[in-house]
């Protein structure tokens, strides 16, 4: 199956780098995602091709009007099925692995980015089926936001990490933040790596890696373990 | 007082198009904040430039080894006085509003990317100051997760948002998400504006917005009202 990801933005071209380079990039390379920016700019009104507008009853900040947005959408509709119209935004339901593992399962998605002061609410209302936040601070708009979903929609679809094992021991994704890591050299001006590590023990090993992460968890995000 | 932040990495190209785009560009035209990128590659070892190495113990990934990343982070230091030296990872502490704000108090930070499975965890224990996460998933490296903060810290330094205003009433800085924003037209095909934001009575609007903020935070996040 092939994946589609179509992410709406007034400013594509700050997310390109990110996307032409890492998993992203390789994930593209083998035909496995496609992911195609759209300059929200040329869904634009008038002239000018205008996207934002002062925000009713006052206050500071531009807001994307309904339009430029339900145009690109709806165009975008015409074409194929989309699973999920996603807007990127700081109240939206906050990211997880979870999420992330789901939506690496779905074919097609749109991401929209707010920016400015955010987007129209009747666009929120009408047409977005999922609203994300990547977590409680503000960015100057949804466009990392995205880039962040992208990426850690990528790396878990089969076929895009050469080695899948290498994933499926990323923290979160058995509950458990990762053990300590080491390597080379052994000993760096006196600093050690642990005994145990080097010790070809592998059931040791194992045992050590799992007590670290259990207490690693416990430390520093015992919520993880509710 | 002119920030710094100075970001370590093995893919700093990854980077370069939102830090050239949107509130840090401003930043930087501004001359307030001067983001430098750092090739961790200029500090491998040998003729390869190796940076990383097989993981201690067995299993799946690579590890970035000490003497690249110490090299490194020691010659900044030696330039001058660094307030953190902050690593990007996924078991760090969670990234948030109020330590946005606490970074953009800070005048030269240290931002170190993690990639592949991780960095030795003799430089976590020695050097780094501050561990970050941006959120509970998994990221291919720690370069989004970077400019994710570089982002959120530049538009807090004032003068860096014309309108210091806006991002004031942002989501977060007053612990409640923001309330909805609406712009013209009035009527988009039958979908319509609220009657109170078209009506002019200031306190009313303001009364409106801060209901809905409420009634919004109770909805979709409960945990920041606790």
């Amino acid at each position: 199956m092939m994946h589609r990801i179509d992410i709406i933005s007034v400013q594509p071209k700050l997310m390109e780098s990110p996307l032409n380079h890492s998993i992203v990039q390789r994930a593209k390379d083998k035909g496995i995602v496609e992911i195609v920016l759209h300059d929200l700019k040329q869904y634009g009104l008038g002239k000018y091709k205008q996207v934002d507008d002062t925000v009713y009853g006052g206050g500071a900040g531009m807001v994307i009007r309904c339009e430029p947005v339900f145009d690109c959408i709806n165009a975008l509709k015409s074409e194929r099925k989309y699973d999920e119209i996603i807007y990127m935004c700081p109240d939206g339901e906050v990211y997880n692995q979870r999420t992330a593992n789901q939506l690496s399962l779905k074919q097609n998605i749109i991401i929209l980015c707010g920016h400015y002061k955010g987007i129209d609410q009747r666009i929120r209302d009408e047409i977005i089926t999922k609203e994300i936040s990547i977590g409680d601070y503000v960015l100057s708009g949804g466009e990392l936001a995205a880039v962040v979903v992208a990426d850690s929609i990528c790396r878990l679809i089969p076929g895009v990490i050469s080695d899948e094992e290498s994933a499926l021991t990323d923290s979160f994704q058995d509950g458990l933040l990762a053990p300590p890591v080491y390597t080379r050299p052994a000993d760096y001006k006196g600093l050690k790596v642990p005994e145990v590590l080097q010790s070809g023990h592998f059931a040791k090993i194992a045992e050590w890696r799992e007590n670290q992460a259990l207490k690693i968890t416990e430390e520093r995000r015992p919520d993880l373990l509710e």
